[in-house]
């Protein structure tokens, strides 16, 4: 039976910038019958690049699902240069969900996810730490304490990267997950690990964020949302918010208003990704509306 | 010598969705030539409409300006049965504010227009009191006094109107006026007249916003500009914002904040309209990114 | 062993405003011994009502607990001619909560309360659904499906005050339930039933704000918490919070990002409450700092 | 005759926390037959400092204004060892701005001065261009046209202190003053110049924030005021805000919305100086209620 999920499909595309481009891919669109269902470009006028996305309704589209890929890069892709990906909305991404030992960004992941929310499998969660294996087994999710010491890092990401694979795993959420991920674990998910910082970055990188906001005596705390990359908090950004505070709230009024933050703009994130409306170029990401 | 402003156009476009709009016009832009500065669209799906504008360089465009709009009529509109609007931004927009005793949107406004930040010409201030006169003579813009009552509202609009006419005027700002227009006088300037409304609409539409929002103890508070309809602050709204509030705020407070809220929102959705980024369609504003 | 919260009580008072009461309030508690912790003062001006709430340490104050209440009112209240509520932090507020068949503000009020952040005891969830009672036993908390209808909603109200008594509740969280309760009901808990209102009221009050949001086309969406009384939605608002939307979201993108809006307000009001902040006169909401 | 605005007082206290603080402060006033308008306080229980402001009518006050300094000193301030500032809202505070090219914020300030909504006295203007004397001279305030370059920085400081002298200037207002004061003209105004910062700090502190920000892709922007000290952008935080950016936004979107913030922050900044509600401890900002 057809899922109506099942049948739109998603183009994101950049590519040098000129005149024309629109036209061509929605010509392409146009002429197999295709029903586009929401377009959006964006020209980066410093580097003169074009980025679009397009979705578009299947089901009167006259190429199969199977032979999209192979014909827009004939008719499209390859004449005009492009960088594309494609996606088909009625394949649900494998999502696994890296933790420590604060739960909230957990909840509120498991909660989307349980109440369907979101269109994702969760297949796996991995700990450095037992703590919340409790609160994924309320969820039925397999659950990997995995240790981490400086030592054991290459040894952990190995075994973390096997289980990855093992699960089909399409990208990784890293929510409050308090370790530093490696370069090479990095490089296996490329704009694909998404981190949720506790300040607004670029301001407080690194460790305690709420401790360093408290002494420089800010009037407003933030979480961010970006891709990892090998810098530490240096990647590109997805989702930032923040909210007031003042001079009557502790560090732990701190920490306690942040969580809420935290959660939120880290799953505004996530829906971002799972709906294929970001793209990143040159350390930024493009949020496709 | 060319300004660069001169050089592009913008087609608002709405009608019945369906297949390979996008396709079409974005053909006839690049079969002439025309570079594609930026491309917004959007199809309200419980009406089955579609909306679409498009910016684009005129510099090496092979139509001349005075002709696009035949082209485009005979080429696109007339086969699609497209509802349409052509603007150039190489005209400069003129528009007309009225003010009544408050000072601060009007302060705002005139900043914005000396130093340049909108493209556009304010010809003449019209108000039904004297107060803002030495305002208007600091920016040496023609301040005209006309003062309304129940009897006199007809009479004051026709003078009104004429003035309008006379200075060829193409929006008007009710930058805090105090009266209501009649429906005579909107019907002149359909989505032509943006008002400023001291409240989160639909709360607290009419008279004494404040006082009403201080009696009901809300924990925000708003503004909200919009076109002016034949409905007291029932009109399409382009742009809102709102601020925290708590119960230390007097009345006085309220107006005190609100004040900074409305110049914003105002100046906001000026903005918009100025860019010609918004769209009226049954009573709902588009504004185009 | 003593938790350093059994050692602090909170006072909360109004009256007719005149001088003198902050300082003999004040010297009451520094007389015998008080460390203040916490003062917040407010004056109604209108009303020329006074409202105070004092914490202080009890770790030396020389008064037994048990004897605070009468000595405050031989020595402070009567002479002053007090309104007053005494309460200690050691004590753990009881909390009942009621839904129907949304998840979302139930599942966030149940992970703050397993993860520890707010110090409440949940001894029960009443719904006129069975739909939530999976959620209510993973984390191990009585579930009572009481059906209401028209004609059963008097005995159901019985039968949920029965149970509240039972369970020695202080205070009542609607989460997203769906009925509305009898002014009977309503009195036996003056300001003490938390409701969230998916709207930023008093704009969209009753059944299905976010279709009334999309058609009136608002540029903001919000959420409300407000303490239940007998006129629908009309009651003291606590918190209250909104986001930014555009003529893109659906009334289904309404629904999903009002979720969270939803949820946090509710919590914050929900903390106000416990950490008693709360104040209600007049049909307004104190909430001290 | 009378000014209601002349018969208050305003107390800015603090010192190590004890108990009996408040008691003592408050009881002073109310045996005087001092009514409190508005108290409040605050422990900062990392330092053990406390903190406390008082403001009370003075109509019926049985110390005269011009006794009340000694008679609170005696009976008050020495015994209980606290540092502590009286002022009288009788007394109309004096504001010199400084500025360079940037018109949005002076233009903001001369709205406000002029409109009433501030009680202060602008009796001058300085700036290291001559760009801004027009706007000055609407308004009617003199403008001092002091050139700064490296060479003459002390020079043109030592001229501008004469100034500040001449015309007994109680704080300044650096409205995008494009200078850095040096530590000894800051000396002169302890907790006296408030800047405004073209960023959320501690994030992209120095030139071109904007600039800095569109390069990380930040998802927001934001403004600060702050008073200054020696070190550049690293004084006391008073106000700070932000609104939403995404990846359209060019640099020059970034400034012109920037502006907005720049010059509302500002204000509120300036407001709250001018209400005595700050107090800077440990590089801090106490903004009272």
């Amino acid at each position: 039976m057809l899922n109506p999920d099942n049948h739109s499909a998603i183009l994101l595309i950049h590519c040098r910038d000129r005149k024309g481009l629109v036209a061509t891919v929605t010509r392409f669109l146009a002429e197999h019958n295709g029903n586009i269902l929401e377009i959006d470009q964006h020209v980066d006028e410093q580097h003169g690049v074009f980025f679009m996305r397009a979705e578009w309704d299947l089901t009167s589209f006259e190429i199969p699902d199977q032979a999209i890929a192979e014909r827009f890069k004939e008719e499209v892709a390859e004449p005009l240069n492009l960088s594309w990906q494609l996606y088909f909305t009625g394949r649900t991404p494998r999502m696994a969900v890296f933790v420590s030992k604060y739960a909230h960004c957990l909840h509120d992941v498991l909660a989307r996810y349980s109440s369907g929310e979101w269109k994702v499998e969760i297949p796996l969660i991995v700990s450095n730490h037992e703590d919340l294996r409790p609160l994924a087994e309320k969820y039925d999710i397999d659950y990997h304490h995995i240790p981490v010491t400086r030592d054991t890092k290459p040894e952990a990401e190995h075994q973390q990267l096997a289980l990855l694979r093992e699960h089909d795993v399409d990208f990784i959420v890293l929510a409050r997950y308090m370790q530093i991920l490696t370069g090479n674990f990095v490089a296996h998910y490329p704009a694909g690990i998404i981190n949720i910082h506790h300040s607004f970055l670029p301001a407080f990188p690194g460790a305690r964020p709420y401790h360093s906001a408290y002494r420089r005596g800010v009037k407003i705390i933030g979480a961010t949302s970006h891709y990892v990359t090998e810098e530490l908090d240096q990647g590109p950004i997805i989702e930032q918010d923040v909210i007031h505070v003042n001079h009557r709230h502790s560090v732990d009024d701190l920490i306690r208003k942040g969580r809420d933050l935290e959660k939120i703009v880290l799953s505004r994130a996530i829906w971002h990704h799972l709906q294929r409306k970001t793209l990143v170029f040159e350390n930024r990401t493009i949020v496709f509306q």
